[in-house]
């Protein structure tokens, strides 16, 4: 076999047997296959696709070029769910813990944030004391006795897609649906779960801009899932806004907490109820209706608070500080942002957003760049509501004035207002699952 | 300037500016542009085509990466021809003399063979004694005193496309028209001549499989001459057989010299009278028919044979040579292959007949390979020619009789017998030009 020919028959518009995927993946992450053919390749591919069956043998090969996590020791049905990423995007945090307290079993692996989106792992780090870097044994003993852990990924996972992944954002090939769908998917099956639910944003601060290209991508990933025998279901979820208020590490560990409560903001609790609910149904814990049901159930009595707060523990965190939040890091300014006129907020520009919370300290501009946990964002108002002017629009944390004042400005230019109430946007967009696209 | 951007552009089927050209082809040239990402802009190139001034702006950019040939010493009209190569192809060895013993000049770079087609280079060094690496001021003396020199290519010529040619190769983005043309019309603006003759050849020994491909392809060269101020005119011609009956260094050169005295193959003469009359009318010797006339003249005189002979001289070689052929390396073996039942040759496969001249001993199968001079085949019958069974179809030269038996066999398989006569094959398709492309 030569890399020559599968490059040429995959320009040509024909199909890769297995063989050939599995030649070029072995091949390229073993230094075999240059970049170069490798970055060719990937070009055709994007320009001529790959088909369910390619693009599920693709993930399979990429998920097995490193360690496959082995959950089987832990009992019940483990799920897994995956965001592809936004702002503010604090889910995580909230529906582990409610899915955990309805029995089905969480053991997942998480990112760091980079650029304008954020991470899960950097979140949790903002708790005083909790660790991520847990090793294999005790993760699963946590996940055996609480029901749930996330931790930071192994690096020993899916190296394919580590390789890939650093070659395609220099080629301008990351725009790809089955690349993408392999990349996330693969990931995923290394991890080990039972189940995986999608959540695939759509909007100004999601990669995938528009609705078509969204749906395409969950039905791709809902395809790989039952190509290689993963009960898979995706949410078309918007990203057009950020999520929730808060947009920062702790700013968004309180804002989970408060929703965890009952108390958090309407967009991210409904959101969190939907997912929740899909990821017990994927667990067979019962009807789509039952398992909302017991979503909200485990917001109301308080027993998805108690999961977090003893996993928080159990991976070395201070709990009390889901009790008591002046035990995080205060940021030294609060800075207010004013409205400058009347109106009604009729968009708020997410990407920017989580620019100018990576501004304030709160993300990585590069991978080696320091975090500051207290600073964010948080939205005193957001889309559709009325705003006065000289009212508190948002307000920036940070340990340092001048980040503010230039982080304002970006804001300011991020927000539009109009003189007339604006429409309802719409939260949640699409199911996918195997049996077809179901509108909401 | 960021070279993920350029291939993004491309990608998306945008037009690079000349800046961008200029930056990827310089950056690539001197390292700063790494492989992988020339490999994913050359595929998008592939799938996205170039405009016509994309293509000459390329063009140029490739030509000025090395040293552009300065002809300006030498009086009178600078013609050069290029074919896109073939089996058989002794036209340089013909037309240049025929050329230079009208008026004009011809300061010509030519390459060497490598894999089924052969070189002018090889056949010139053939002749013992002759030199084609001539130093330049030699060069341009025997051009201004001859009219016309054939020489090795430069090694500081075009280094671009050297690199961007190696990519191709291992990249499958050979096959790019835009491409194929800015790397031929790259060479040919480097060597400095005034107008360009493009032989673009069609056929089971070219490059180019199809009639519109070729027409494209010219039309493209074409263009690119318009656009940088160079006179160019392309004729498409067939490569369906071999041209003429000779195959191999030597055995070329000898029919080269038939043809000089009128008795070569009619197919070899009518396809060097015409690119002949074109080179001619591009140097403004004439109209189109006055030029052919004057170049069966040449023929008919003499004159165009005592050019090649005064030009052998010139570069070292053994003109009387070109007199008395026994002076030429003999091969050891001299293999006859026989028809194996009566009919009419109805085709030959070209690129198996470059095949067999290879085994034989005749071309290059690396580049490193070495020649031999004597070895190749000569067709005693060609297609549409009839045949009888026992009848001599070809003769092998060769020192190994155990390279002409396994070259028997792959000749046998590679010429079709009819039982009835066949369709007369067109030799020359088009003439195309500024004005458009003329049928023949």
């Amino acid at each position: 076999m030569r890399m020559y020919d599968l490059i040429k028959k995959k320009r040509d518009g024909n199909i890769l047997t297995e063989e050939e995927i599995e030649f070029f993946l072995k091949g390229y992450v073993n230094g075999e296959i240059p970049d170069y053919q490798a970055a060719a390749l990937l070009m055709a591919i994007y320009f001529k696709g790959m088909t369910p069956q390619e693009t599920a043998d693709f993930t399979m090969h990429m998920a097995n070029s490193g360690e496959i996590s082995d959950l089987t020791s832990i009992p019940g049905v483990k799920v897994d769910k995956h965001s592809t990423g936004g702002v503010g995007d604090k889910t995580t945090l909230i529906i582990s813990p409610i899915v955990a307290s309805t029995g089905a079993k969480v053991a997942k692996m998480s990112g760091r944030g980079l650029g304008h989106t954020g991470g899960t792992i950097d979140k949790l780090e903002s708790i005083p004391g909790l660790k991520t870097n847990i090793e294999r044994e005790k993760f699963l003993e946590i996940v055996k006795n609480i029901g749930v852990s996330v931790i930071g990924q192994s690096g020993d996972l899916d190296p394919a897609d580590k390789k890939l992944y650093a070659l395609r954002d220099v080629t301008a090939t990351i725009d790809s649906i089955p690349l993408i769908a392999s990349s996330i998917m693969s990931k995923k099956i290394a991890a080990g779960a039972d189940c995986i639910l999608l959540d695939v944003k759509i909007g100004s601060g999601a990669f995938m801009k528009t609705r078509p290209d969204a749906i395409n991508l969950a039905k791709t990933m809902v395809s790989i899932g039952e190509h290689v025998g993963k009960k898979t279901l995706a949410l078309v979820t918007n990203m057009d806004v950020p999520l929730g208020r808060a947009v920062g590490n702790s700013l968004e560990v309180i804002e989970a907490c408060e929703t965890l409560r009952g108390r958090g903001p309407k967009d991210l609790e409904a959101l969190c109820i939907e997912l929740s609910a899909n990821m017990m149904y994927l667990a067979k814990l019962g009807s789509i209706s039952k398992c909302r049901a017991m979503a909200k159930k485990a917001i109301e009595d308080g027993s998805a608070l108690k999961k977090l707060k003893d996993m928080v523990a159990a991976q070395g965190g201070d709990a009390s500080i889901l009790e008591d939040y002046s035990g995080f890091k205060q940021a030294k300014f609060k800075y207010e942002v004013k409205a400058e006129k009347n109106g009604y907020i009729k968009s708020i520009n997410t990407e920017s957003c989580g620019r100018v919370a990576m501004i304030l300290g709160a993300g990585r501009e590069t991978k080696d760049s320091n975090i500051d946990f207290s600073a964010g964002i948080f939205l005193n108002k957001k889309v559709e509501e009325q705003i006065n002017c000289g009212e508190v629009l948002a307000t920036l944390y940070s340990d340092d004035i001048k980040k503010c004042k230039s982080a304002e400005k970006i804001l300011l230019n991020a927000i539009k207002v109009s003189d007339t109430p604006t429409n309802h946007t719409q939260l949640i967009y699409a199911r996918v699952s195997t049996e077809g696209v179901e509108k909401y």
